[in-house]
């Protein structure tokens, strides 16, 4: 989930002041409209990782927008008055009326977040925490339904990103006072604070109210990437469309903005390659592992799920004949996932995946999966943005159903370039034997690259969980993919076995 | 939550047999329609208390209707290939494809429920059920968002119904068989059973996959009762609207549909009354024991919010004086509901109540309240049927807030006949300085008289919770009601104070 915002996103100062100015008269467009129109209000929660700049990020919007029409709500603890009402009273009492924006700088997300990680054993427990998002899931529920605009910024820092901001931030007498003890206590419990922060945005995370995750490790990346992304939004409430009058899409962003470039695939370095001499002995060793290790008598009551996705000819079934030469095909149901059949067409999306799922001492390896709606379904149009967008929540839920039951869910995205997709195509095309792989269909899809990259950020994004991560496999080289998917479904199965 | 279910709900035969035999050809007829159109499929959901039908309820259905295009499933303890998968796969492998009727007779609740009741320590905590219901009401979101009609009834029986019905059974050889040792063992555990259960229910009843209470004392009006809602259910969901030629309307049904005309309001006794030598007394020594409660050191850190509902003219303004008149003004105070203004209406529907919530050791009495949502809005269609059905749900998310924070909820709903309201606004006509109280607006209500009754009847199925229950004062005798109203004020703050 936070795998986008630790690529360590830049900006440079000339594109950051070349950007900046139209941005800021567009965002005071949209404020001025927003206004004008007087038909919702914006709540903007920001929250993050210490030292990841929230503050400054809302000391930017005050300054980019009229803070006259910003309420920015700052939240310390709680006075007598508000002790004495329910916990959300706090919130409540600022909640922004119609035309204006709500900042709110610590929100409902700060004691239930703290207490899982630093409080009471009691609400250091899951259910706990768990109950407690549930409670915001419903008031954000009912937010949207009344017309808020709510809008989640994480501002997130890599461990090493946040241990060098707090200690420049000590170092330079004029800031040291920012650095708080508090601040270096959740340094040290930083692996727990992001652990607790990635569930509770994974399952806060909805189309009516969705959590953008923007890196703070550059001021300038930062701001711009949450202006952009306030920008966005905004227009995507205010203003009607030409033609019917109603009130324009409700739409809002999956993802963080495209601000410098910068990508889960664009950091893949696809240069990653396996000598010849190394490659068979590598292969071998991994395959020989797999191999004991699904005949381990703490496998026979755990199961495991191996989802191959990638770029067309990136090489998945060449790698899936590498896991499957290690196993007894007893134990390995391969379920290739084309078009949907009538019976599978007539029930809930799931259901053709649900039905395949391996029982104990077993491995499912799905050629294609649950992800083609939010890839080729959502690219092509085949499914309504309604229902692709709801499906990251439906496929987090499913894959955290599979995980809490024991079974282990390794997701591998093979990525090559476009580059050498065009030679893999051509080649394709000569070989007699190889034809049948190649269609207009593949051809099409290329043309549209950029479309499915951005599907497969934002999947990434909303998928890539600690518990089923997704693992990008650079497929440049069809040796070094091989080796790295067989030794990552080993590694997965194997922490799985160790924490059982 | 259960009282409507619990009036002795009751047909005779003759009135069956009449009704019975359209209902069945029109609901031959819907099912026809749902198999052609091929594009919804029903889930019905079956449960409730034992004894209350369940089998015999499904059995009728599929006599009824055409049982080939009806899957009945059951549950039994899980089988080993069951076992082996996550827990809700048992329920996705039997999903019904488009244009047929799945009943789960048994289903994702019943596990939940009874852990809860008596499964270990750890299972019996609310934290637990409620993460367990929140898969199930991400599940249904799921399954409604994918065109499924996801129908599910409970059928209940009071404690003592459900002991006469078990004690019936065992009497006669030919049944005996049917009372297991664990229906004995239920009856023993109905109280925890039935708090559990209407947790469950409040929480996962949905418009988009709403919970149907149906009293099972009587088999005829319970099978009747069924039928007809889901014939109601059905016809909403099939057939096109004649305009638009778009699917018809998404309504489901909120409440019980009305079969024998009891209802919670015909089954009050309005001719309940104090004579005069007693009312001064009764009232004084209520007044005074609620003045003295309220100046308990207890209360010092709860509150009160009293919520005064009722027929126009049943005397609400009486009663609060009589309220009033037993506290110090200084911790009490009135807000009168009406028109919202311009601040109010600019947020959040709950805000305007929010703002008024009671601190520490005072009570907030709301005249007319939150309940004009689903009340004089949902009658007079100034609220479109998506807002107050949603309100429900966020009605008990708000008062389960306040109860959690120790705020104890009194909500009192004063009913007259529609006759002595004519009466009382002939009189207000008749005496001038009653003139200012009667206006067309009384007149226009009054002529709605029925829509009322039905909005009052789910407003008291919906919200009535243990938590925060209803009560229903017969105000036909002014006295009567004035000293019910601080009686029931007085002992659910004495109850709360105690269980504290």
């Amino acid at each position: 989930m936070f795998q986008e915002a630790e690529l360590g996103h830049r900006v440079d100062k000339r594109t950051f002041d070349r950007e900046a100015a139209p941005l800021r008269l567009a965002l005071l467009a949209a404020q001025q409209r927003l206004r004008e129109e007087a038909r919702t209000s914006v709540v903007l929660v920001v929250g993050g990782v210490e030292g990841a700049g929230k503050s400054e990020t809302v000391a930017r919007l005050n300054a980019w927008m009229d803070p006259r029409h910003i309420e920015t709500n700052g939240f310390r603890p709680p006075t007598d008055e508000e002790r004495q009402r329910p916990p959300m009273w706090r919130f409540w009492r600022v909640l922004p009326p119609k035309g204006r924006i709500g900042v709110f700088f610590g929100s409902w997300y700060t004691d239930p977040i703290v207490e899982a990680v630093e409080g009471p054993r009691r609400k250091r427990a899951r259910a706990a925490l768990d109950g407690r998002l549930d409670d915001i899931l419903r008031f954000e529920r009912m937010l949207a339904d009344e017309g808020v605009l709510v809008l989640k910024y994480w501002l997130h820092l890599s461990k090493a990103a946040q241990k060098a901001r707090l200690e420049a931030l000590a170092r330079d007498p004029r800031t040291r006072w920012r650095v708080t003890r508090q601040d270096r206590d959740r340094l040290a419990s930083y692996d727990a604070f992001v652990a607790t922060s990635e569930r509770a945005l994974r399952r806060t995370s909805r189309g009516h109210a969705p959590w953008i995750i923007i890196e703070g490790t550059d001021a300038r990346y930062r701001d711009l990437a949450v202006g952009r992304s306030l920008l966005e939004a905004l227009e995507a409430r205010t203003g009607r469309e030409p033609a019917s009058g109603r009130p324009a899409r409700r739409r809002l962003p999956v993802g963080a903005p495209d601000v410098d470039r910068r990508t889960v695939l664009s950091a893949l370095d696809l240069s990653s390659a396996l000598p010849d001499g190394r490659y068979e002995a590598a292969l071998e060793r991994w395959q020989a592992r797999l191999g004991t290790l699904l005949r381990d008598r703490a496998f026979r009551t755990r199961a495991a799920v191996l989802v191959f996705e990638g770029v067309d000819a990136a090489g998945k079934g060449g790698a899936i004949r590498r896991v499957t030469a290690a196993t007894d095909m007893r134990w390995v149901k391969i379920v290739p996932v084309a078009a949907p059949s009538d019976e599978e067409r007539a029930r809930p999306y799931l259901w053709r995946f649900w039905r395949h799922l391996p029982p104990h001492g077993t491995v499912t390896i799905f050629d294609r999966s649950w992800y083609g709606r939010v890839l080729v379904e959502r690219v092509e149009g085949f499914a309504d943005p309604e229902h692709w967008e709801r499906a990251y929540g439906e496929i987090n839920d499913f894959e955290d159903a599979l995980v809490r039951h024991g079974t282990v869910v390794v997701k591998l995205w093979l990525h090559i370039s476009r580059a050498e997709q065009l030679r893999r195509f051509r080649e394709r095309a000569r070989t007699d034997y190889k034809q049948y792989k190649i269609t207009a269909e593949d051809w099409r899809n290329r043309r549209k690259w950029p479309q499915y990259e951005q599907a497969v950020c934002d999947m990434v994004e909303r998928t890539s969980t600690r518990v089923a991560p997704w693992t990008l496999v650079a497929a440049e080289d069809k040796r070094w993919a091989r080796v790295e998917v067989v030794k990552t479904v080993v590694r997965r199965i194997e922490a799985a076995l160790d924490g059982a």
